[in-house]
């Protein structure tokens, strides 16, 4: 009778998923890719989500399976559906986040605005998109980027030739934007689409930092763009569950979609705090199919810091004591990940009506995490 | 290095701890009385918290022990203590909770205002105590009663007579009250007090069924008062943790503690949702002397709605979709529990600006799962 969702993969967005799952009186389990991951709370299995005899075997426990990650395999995606196993979002919808240059066509065919770009197979292709767009341009691979990883900012094609082999690249203009926003949106199997607030995300060396929310001065004129772009993508290309959609605006004020995520994103951690229904009740709803909560924002404002990296003494309990003494309004999140440079190891929100206070308290909350 | 909570009882108030300490990256370990029980989720062991070996077992791998329950008899809190376990509340605190004679007595001689009342030892006592309180009294149990259990109004002692055996009873005025309130205080072991704002309760049959916060038309000096009176509680009996104190609001507009809970309580559930700093995550706060975090509510106005009882189907699938389609704005909880006549399955809560909108909101999806 109880209603069960079964995530594979066992990172920090699996994790988050928990504590609605446990509120909504949903059993979650988790097929996590080792033991001591941060959603091991939930792993009810361990085992590689590339094997489809291991993901059958946990699918067959459950109602319905999601995703913390976009990287299972399309065979397994499909052989997941040809066992009647549902999967949400499904391969069709998953392929154009797995694959940039499939993504970027089909944006491209729907009229939705994105930047200049090409599929370059060679250094040539490359060379000759660069010239042709002011002498730079952003590559990237087309599969298994995240995070700042496969992408590059070049000037020349010399510069990613270690890229170049058997599949092409994807070549981009350089957008000249004045900030990045996202427009998260999640969508039912039965077609039900609701949208949270645009927001702002201020990234550094290609990772998100900061999220401000909503996006500041945004006009009625910004959200309906933002909506109407999420939409169109959520319903178009068949999203079941929450889409992140990451878009630039430009210093001339037109809106162009940067990349997509379908699952719960970073852009989205805000709304656990910040939001009536978190983006991870929300997926859990998509997926099961259940009515939608709502999503508009408790509090004027919520700043989202990230947690990057972490102490160099590998030591948590110091920082959290010292966050907490400091900043009695932060919402600290710690995803069980040991520090690592780099490594997002959990994010502070702070809410309130003042979006300067709630900015500082929620960045001086994380920088405790930085010694 | 991560830090390690052990909670005694796998109900639902270790399984409404789960969420917060998934957030605060704290390793929450709990010790069930069975299997399939609400915080199962956690459960690291199973077995009988009367039993010093298996709670002392237990307790080998937590930082600190606290509870879903006051039940744990004082032998094997002692034998804790004298372990070297840190127990939060600690035996000489919990006994105020565990004996409601030993609690008014303890109040009286602190000077917070109380029903006045009597330790009965038999017939002949009670109903003196009757006739001397306009022919009418309650009586409890000292111990383990709760949810209107061991509570008895009467008129004579022969309507209590089979309790009567080798320990008295409690005897109370029947107060005259305008209404019920609630104050949610917590403690730290270093000394800190942190409270919430003072609620309304409304009992139906002696269970809660609603929460109104912050108490409607609750004045500065009522909330002062109640502050005082929780502050006083949770310092002189050396509470540590959460601490409820039940109030009645009387007709002449006096203050008296009804009962106390050392323990997250049914009357602050709204704080989940409604206030900055769950009590749950307070209470995981407290136990590991972490700094408190802020306990404002976030919105003007929480209701909170018990689900007694359940669908006589057992189905709880078709409520809960019923429930999501229509309201939005509820935040729904459920405990994991199969349905039963009067047994608290979970509860609603929504926040906004208008009382009478969220109540109704709050009652409305609390209603779909009567049918």
């Amino acid at each position: 009778m109880t209603l069960r969702v079964g995530v594979i993969g066992g990172g920090q967005l699996a994790r988050m998923m928990i504590p609605p799952a446990i509120e909504l009186g949903i059993d979650i389990r988790v097929l996590a890719e080792a033991e001591g991951m941060s959603a091991s709370i939930a792993a009810t299995a361990v085992g590689d989500y590339t094997d489809l005899e291991t993901v059958l075997s946990f699918a067959r426990g459950v109602d319905v399976v999601t995703f913390d990650h976009e990287h299972v395999p399309q065979a397994v995606l499909q052989g997941l559906v040809a066992a009647g196993v549902a999967v949400h979002p499904g391969p069709d919808a998953l392929q154009y986040a797995q694959d940039k240059l499939l993504m970027r066509a089909r944006l491209a065919s729907l009229g939705v605005p994105v930047p200049s770009w090409a599929s370059v197979a060679d250094s040539a292709d490359l060379d000759a998109f660069i010239d042709a767009h002011g002498g730079r341009a952003v590559v990237k691979t087309a599969r298994g980027g995240y995070d700042g990883k496969g992408v590059r900012v070049v000037s020349s094609a010399a510069q990613v030739a270690d890229w170049f082999g058997d599949d092409p690249l994807l070549a981009e203009e350089l957008v000249d934007f004045k900030r990045e926003l996202s427009q998260l949106v999640a969508r039912r199997p039965s077609g039900d689409v609701t949208l949270w607030p645009v927001v702002e995300s201020i990234q550094r060396d290609g990772v998100c930092a900061e999220v401000l929310a909503p996006a500041p001065g945004g006009s009625p004129r910004l959200a309906a763009v933002a909506a109407q772009i999420g939409t169109t993508i959520a319903e178009s290309l068949g999203v079941t569950g929450v889409l992140a959609v990451e878009l630039f605006e430009t210093l001339d004020e037109r809106i162009l979609v940067n990349e997509l995520a379908m699952r719960p994103h970073n852009t989205g951690h805000w709304t656990i705090d910040g939001s009536t229904t978190s983006q991870f009740e929300q997926h859990l709803r998509a997926v099961l199919d259940l009515p939608f909560g709502a999503t508009g924002h408790t509090a004027p404002w919520s700043v989202m810091v990230n947690i990057l990296g972490g102490p160099a003494s590998g030591d948590l309990d110091t920082p959290l004591r010292a966050a907490a003494a400091a900043q009695p309004t932060a919402k600290l999140h710690l995803y069980g990940k040991p520090p690592r440079p780099g490594r997002k190891i959990g994010h502070v929100t702070v809410s309130g009506d003042d979006l300067a206070t709630v900015a500082y308290e929620a960045r001086a909350a994380a920088a405790a995490f930085d010694s």
